[in-house]
Protein backbone atom coordinates (compact mmCIF):
# COMPACT_ATOMS: atom_id res chain seq x y z
CA UNK A 1 0.00 0.00 0.00
CA UNK A 2 1.07 3.47 -1.25
CA UNK A 3 0.39 6.00 1.13
CA UNK A 4 0.80 9.67 0.38
CA UNK A 5 0.01 13.11 1.68
CA UNK A 6 -0.45 12.08 5.00
CA UNK A 7 -0.10 13.95 8.37
CA UNK A 8 3.50 14.16 8.28
CA UNK A 9 3.55 14.76 12.53
CA UNK A 10 1.88 11.31 12.76
CA UNK A 11 4.01 9.60 10.37
CA UNK A 12 6.77 10.62 12.14
CA UNK A 13 5.64 9.15 15.85
CA UNK A 14 6.87 5.96 16.77
CA UNK A 15 4.82 5.74 19.71
CA UNK A 16 1.83 6.68 17.64
CA UNK A 17 2.52 4.11 14.67
CA UNK A 18 3.37 1.44 17.40
CA UNK A 19 -0.50 1.74 19.09
CA UNK A 20 -1.82 2.32 15.36
CA UNK A 21 0.08 -0.83 13.75
CA UNK A 22 -1.10 -3.25 16.39
CA UNK A 23 -4.40 -1.80 16.13
CA UNK A 24 -4.87 -2.39 12.81
CA UNK A 25 -3.77 -6.23 12.93
CA UNK A 26 -6.47 -6.42 15.40
CA UNK A 27 -9.09 -4.91 13.45
CA UNK A 28 -8.09 -7.40 11.03
CA UNK A 29 -8.94 -10.49 13.17
CA UNK A 30 -5.18 -10.99 14.01
CA UNK A 31 -2.90 -12.54 16.40
CA UNK A 32 0.02 -10.32 17.23
CA UNK A 33 3.22 -12.34 18.57
CA UNK A 34 5.92 -9.50 18.58
CA UNK A 35 7.05 -6.08 17.32
CA UNK A 36 10.03 -4.32 15.85
CA UNK A 37 10.46 -0.64 15.77
CA UNK A 38 13.10 1.72 14.92
CA UNK A 39 13.09 5.72 15.10
CA UNK A 40 15.58 7.46 12.46
CA UNK A 41 17.19 10.50 13.05
CA UNK A 42 16.41 13.10 11.61
CA UNK A 43 13.16 11.49 11.11
CA UNK A 44 11.49 8.17 9.50
CA UNK A 45 10.16 5.49 11.68
CA UNK A 46 9.78 1.87 10.25
CA UNK A 47 8.19 -1.20 12.00
CA UNK A 48 6.62 -4.26 11.87
CA UNK A 49 4.19 -6.30 13.72
CA UNK A 50 4.86 -9.68 13.46
CA UNK A 51 1.32 -11.61 13.64
CA UNK A 52 0.37 -15.14 13.54
CA UNK A 53 -0.75 -14.83 10.18
CA UNK A 54 2.25 -13.04 8.65
CA UNK A 55 3.34 -9.27 9.08
CA UNK A 56 2.28 -5.81 8.58
CA UNK A 57 5.16 -3.26 8.00
CA UNK A 58 5.30 0.41 7.93
CA UNK A 59 8.60 2.39 6.39
CA UNK A 60 7.43 6.42 6.68
CA UNK A 61 9.25 9.47 5.05
CA UNK A 62 7.47 11.98 7.22
CA UNK A 63 9.71 14.57 4.75
CA UNK A 64 7.44 13.92 1.95
CA UNK A 65 4.51 12.56 3.56
CA UNK A 66 5.19 9.07 2.46
CA UNK A 67 4.27 5.71 4.12
CA UNK A 68 5.08 2.76 2.70
CA UNK A 69 2.35 0.13 4.00
CA UNK A 70 2.76 -3.72 3.57
CA UNK A 71 0.03 -6.39 4.84
CA UNK A 72 1.01 -9.88 4.48
CA UNK A 73 -1.59 -12.54 5.57
CA UNK A 74 -2.36 -16.06 5.18
CA UNK A 75 -5.62 -17.98 5.70
CA UNK A 76 -9.34 -17.04 5.70
CA UNK A 77 -10.00 -15.83 9.10
CA UNK A 78 -8.35 -12.47 8.52
CA UNK A 79 -9.75 -10.05 6.99
CA UNK A 80 -6.67 -6.98 6.02
CA UNK A 81 -8.81 -4.57 3.82
CA UNK A 82 -9.91 -4.00 7.60
CA UNK A 83 -6.65 -2.89 8.71
CA UNK A 84 -6.22 -1.13 5.52
CA UNK A 85 -8.81 0.88 5.90
CA UNK A 86 -7.80 1.77 9.17
CA UNK A 87 -4.17 2.66 8.46
CA UNK A 88 -5.34 5.05 5.64
CA UNK A 89 -7.87 6.77 7.76
CA UNK A 90 -5.39 7.17 11.32
CA UNK A 91 -2.55 8.50 9.04
CA UNK A 92 -4.72 11.10 7.20
CA UNK A 93 -3.92 9.79 3.76
CA UNK A 94 -5.40 12.03 1.06
CA UNK A 95 -4.45 9.77 -1.68
CA UNK A 96 -3.35 6.02 -1.75
CA UNK A 97 -2.71 2.93 -4.08
CA UNK A 98 -3.38 -0.83 -3.26
CA UNK A 99 -1.29 -3.58 -4.85
CA UNK A 100 -2.43 -6.72 -3.91
CA UNK A 101 -0.27 -10.14 -4.70
CA UNK A 102 -1.06 -13.85 -4.30
CA UNK A 103 1.93 -15.68 -2.82
CA UNK A 104 2.48 -19.00 -2.10
CA UNK A 105 0.51 -20.21 -5.70
CA UNK A 106 1.98 -23.84 -5.37
CA UNK A 107 0.75 -26.75 -7.50
CA UNK A 108 -0.63 -29.27 -6.48
CA UNK A 109 0.95 -32.10 -8.13
CA UNK B 1 10.44 -13.52 -4.14
CA UNK B 2 8.69 -16.97 -4.25
CA UNK B 3 11.04 -19.83 -3.42
CA UNK B 4 10.18 -23.31 -3.97
CA UNK B 5 10.84 -26.89 -3.25
CA UNK B 6 13.27 -25.50 -1.01
CA UNK B 7 15.07 -27.91 1.61
CA UNK B 8 12.90 -28.64 4.07
CA UNK B 9 14.71 -28.97 7.25
CA UNK B 10 16.39 -25.83 7.22
CA UNK B 11 13.32 -23.63 6.25
CA UNK B 12 12.29 -25.40 9.63
CA UNK B 13 15.33 -24.25 11.39
CA UNK B 14 14.88 -20.76 13.39
CA UNK B 15 18.34 -20.75 14.13
CA UNK B 16 19.79 -21.55 10.76
CA UNK B 17 17.04 -19.01 9.04
CA UNK B 18 18.29 -16.00 11.98
CA UNK B 19 21.98 -16.46 11.10
CA UNK B 20 20.92 -16.67 7.00
CA UNK B 21 19.07 -13.15 6.93
CA UNK B 22 21.53 -11.58 8.64
CA UNK B 23 24.07 -12.56 6.53
CA UNK B 24 21.65 -11.93 3.12
CA UNK B 25 21.35 -8.55 4.72
CA UNK B 26 25.33 -8.15 5.32
CA UNK B 27 25.73 -9.56 1.51
CA UNK B 28 24.12 -6.70 0.16
CA UNK B 29 25.60 -3.84 1.92
CA UNK B 30 22.90 -3.51 4.27
CA UNK B 31 22.87 -2.52 8.18
CA UNK B 32 21.15 -4.45 10.12
CA UNK B 33 19.26 -2.22 13.15
CA UNK B 34 17.07 -5.27 14.83
CA UNK B 35 15.35 -8.25 13.83
CA UNK B 36 12.16 -10.46 15.48
CA UNK B 37 11.49 -14.37 14.43
CA UNK B 38 9.05 -16.83 15.78
CA UNK B 39 8.78 -20.82 15.75
CA UNK B 40 5.19 -22.02 14.54
CA UNK B 41 3.93 -24.95 16.01
CA UNK B 42 3.94 -27.84 14.58
CA UNK B 43 6.14 -26.12 11.72
CA UNK B 44 6.78 -22.82 9.93
CA UNK B 45 9.19 -19.69 10.65
CA UNK B 46 8.32 -16.28 10.30
CA UNK B 47 11.06 -13.60 10.67
CA UNK B 48 12.37 -10.04 10.31
CA UNK B 49 15.37 -8.44 9.99
CA UNK B 50 14.68 -4.58 10.19
CA UNK B 51 17.92 -2.88 8.32
CA UNK B 52 18.59 0.99 7.79
CA UNK B 53 17.58 0.58 4.31
CA UNK B 54 14.41 -0.98 5.31
CA UNK B 55 13.32 -4.76 5.72
CA UNK B 56 14.40 -8.17 4.71
CA UNK B 57 11.41 -11.09 5.33
CA UNK B 58 10.83 -14.62 5.02
CA UNK B 59 7.81 -16.98 6.23
CA UNK B 60 8.56 -20.67 5.48
CA UNK B 61 5.91 -23.35 5.08
CA UNK B 62 8.26 -26.28 5.56
CA UNK B 63 5.35 -28.97 4.56
CA UNK B 64 5.86 -27.41 0.55
CA UNK B 65 9.26 -26.76 0.98
CA UNK B 66 8.19 -23.31 0.09
CA UNK B 67 8.84 -19.83 1.28
CA UNK B 68 7.97 -15.94 0.76
CA UNK B 69 10.77 -13.27 0.90
CA UNK B 70 10.78 -9.67 1.09
CA UNK B 71 13.71 -7.46 0.40
CA UNK B 72 12.57 -4.10 1.04
CA UNK B 73 15.27 -1.89 0.57
CA UNK B 74 16.01 2.06 -0.09
CA UNK B 75 18.82 3.95 -1.46
CA UNK B 76 21.33 3.35 -4.19
CA UNK B 77 24.32 2.04 -1.39
CA UNK B 78 22.21 -1.63 -0.73
CA UNK B 79 22.23 -4.55 -3.38
CA UNK B 80 19.16 -6.47 -2.85
CA UNK B 81 20.52 -8.92 -5.85
CA UNK B 82 22.80 -10.54 -3.56
CA UNK B 83 20.52 -10.88 -0.88
CA UNK B 84 18.37 -12.54 -3.20
CA UNK B 85 21.29 -14.67 -4.45
CA UNK B 86 22.10 -16.21 -0.95
CA UNK B 87 18.89 -17.11 -0.11
CA UNK B 88 17.82 -18.82 -3.06
CA UNK B 89 21.02 -21.19 -2.70
CA UNK B 90 21.01 -21.36 1.20
CA UNK B 91 17.54 -22.53 0.97
CA UNK B 92 18.34 -25.09 -1.94
CA UNK B 93 15.38 -23.54 -3.56
CA UNK B 94 14.73 -25.86 -6.99
CA UNK B 95 12.97 -22.58 -8.43
CA UNK B 96 11.61 -19.11 -7.93
CA UNK B 97 10.54 -16.64 -9.24
CA UNK B 98 10.83 -12.36 -8.38
CA UNK B 99 8.51 -9.66 -8.65
CA UNK B 100 10.62 -6.05 -8.30
CA UNK B 101 8.25 -3.64 -7.20
CA UNK B 102 8.72 0.10 -7.44
CA UNK B 103 7.61 1.97 -4.38
CA UNK B 104 7.63 5.62 -3.19
CA UNK B 105 7.13 7.13 -6.67
CA UNK B 106 6.33 10.84 -5.68
CA UNK B 107 5.37 13.81 -7.27
CA UNK B 108 8.00 16.26 -7.23
CA UNK B 109 5.68 19.25 -7.61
Amino acid sequence: MELKDCNREVLNDLKFLKGLLAAAASEAGATVLGESFHQFNPHGVSGVVIIAESHLFIHTWPECGYAAVDIFTCGDSVQPEKAAKKLITELGAKSHSILEIQRGILDTA
